[in-house]
């Protein structure tokens, strides 16, 4: 199988066919050189750049895959205008040492006949799966094929989206699918904003008030680890984040760091998290809550 | 990682974990193998049997699984009286020139916390997906988990489950599952019984009236492929049975081969497919029908 990789301007090659991905790790597996895959939706920021440096770390060569996924957005949401750039991604993939991009279509990933789906409940049930109903199908349905499409060592995910890793381990592990699943801690702008596609979405005074939910959810992570009371604790950080200019609060809640289950005390690591509108950008975000000594 | 596979009288290594299996896999592919599985629930027949042969044809090793799979039965049904014989299921193996028995637990396959299902639409829509709703959610569910954990390069199944080799063929491809699925045409008793663990709940009696439904199908796609009208010959199948003994009779259809598309007319390769009860045993059966030439 010849690989048809098309150079870009960065000489990044861009693979849109999964035989043209499987043809390319083969080649590299034949080297005795190990894979590592990062699954994004584009529009690149650092924190991406963050996941591909950390796959260098854990493997000979990285992979990034850049898919605007449908089956993970509702009909009402922003699956039309979610940011397109794959040029500037290409450019950005390539600064960061990733040895190439797959970039397949819509019709190529879901193809006429299509019947099958994936459902995940355990880590995928309230927080955003309570919002977001179809969204954690969507992942994992797309994720298990790329899983399946690269067969990579190793999958690098970000702790931005904490449960989604979370649900990510638990069908990658359901499914025996032989991968292992990495998480990144979240990269942050220098004023603690969790670095987003979707920031792009805020305008500049709205930009200046947002990283008050990083604030608000260190603060009380802080003093849950004191010894704080946890109905408290939510509070403090709904009533920070609205005073900050944050409308909807879609969740605040207090979760085991490993089975998301919601707990009350902080007898073991736990996870606070929160997903809050923004003006027409909705900010998700979470920290570790460490027991307290 | 060791190998601990225990020898039986007839010297089938019987392997218990995923890791035994990834092992034995890993080894003969080290060797420069290929690998054959054939997914079973034991109380294994000729038809079984002639699974792995067609296994030996297509690869150098193979393996077949025996797991009673309790996801894809329903709470009324057999699965706690599903026929169970590990023993003589491994002499039969061993005697079709099988290399090794994969016999997972119950709690190995579906651990505490597992949390994940896959359903499929399309072909599993319809027939016997009407009668048992949660039976192809539960096939594709351990077959893409015993696919996963052994990685073959080709998996075989009988076609006397044609409605499951359709929809196996389609979530495999949709969830880009690497792995080639071959069907084997239905080995039939020497009366034109379809082989089936099944067979067991039949009386003697029954045993002997349970061949009409062959015969029936088998009239009838001749007759359709002499340009007999659909409604006739579904008519005339529906009698037939009912004559020999046959109860309830949950379904007799006319499908497109590969879509499992209903039909009303034979344009292109189609397959009558029927399930039917006689006593305490739901009997199904297929048939190719060729377009009229």
């Amino acid at each position: 199988m010849t690989l048809t990789a098309a150079p870009t301007s960065s000489d990044l090659p861009i693979l849109r066919a999964v035989e043209e991905l499987r043809a390319q790790v083969a080649a590299w597996r034949a080297e005795g050189l190990t894979v590592a895959l990062v699954p994004t939706m584009g529009a690149l920021h650092d924190g991406h750049l963050g996941l591909v440096r950390r796959g260098r770390e854990l493997a000979d060569r990285v992979v990034a895959s850049v898919f605007v996924n449908p089956t993970q957005f509702a009909p009402h949401e922003d699956f039309d205008r979610y940011p397109r750039d794959e040029a500037g991604d290409a450019a950005k993939l390539a600064s960061a040492g990733c040895h190439a991009l797959y970039a397949p279509t819509v019709r190529a990933m879901y193809p006429q006949g299509f019947a099958t789906a994936i459902s995940v409940g355990g880590p995928a049930e309230g927080l955003c799966g309570a919002f977001r109903p179809q969204m954690f199908g969507g992942v994992a349905l797309v994720v298990t094929k790329l899983f399946l499409q690269a067969l990579p060592d190793v999958a690098v995910f970000g702790e931005k989206d904490y449960q989604q890793l979370m649900v990510i381990r638990r069908f990658t592990r359901d499914l025996d699918i032989p991968v292992r699943v990495e998480g990144l801690p979240t990269v942050r702008e220098a004023d603690g904003l969790a670095m987003s596609s979707r920031n792009a979405y805020l305008g500049a005074d709205e930009r200046a008030r947002a990283p008050e939910l990083h604030r608000a959810l260190t603060a009380a992570a802080e003093a849950l680890s004191r010894g704080a009371d946890a109905d408290g604790a939510l509070t403090a950080i709904r009533g920070r984040i609205a005073e900050a200019g944050f409308g909807t609060i879609d969740y605040v809640e207090l979760r085991d760091a490993e089975s998301l289950e919601p707990v009350t005390a902080v007898a073991r690591p736990a996870r606070l998290l929160a997903a809050a509108w923004m003006g027409k950008a909705r900010l998700i975000d979470n920290v570790p809550v460490a027991p307290a000594a």
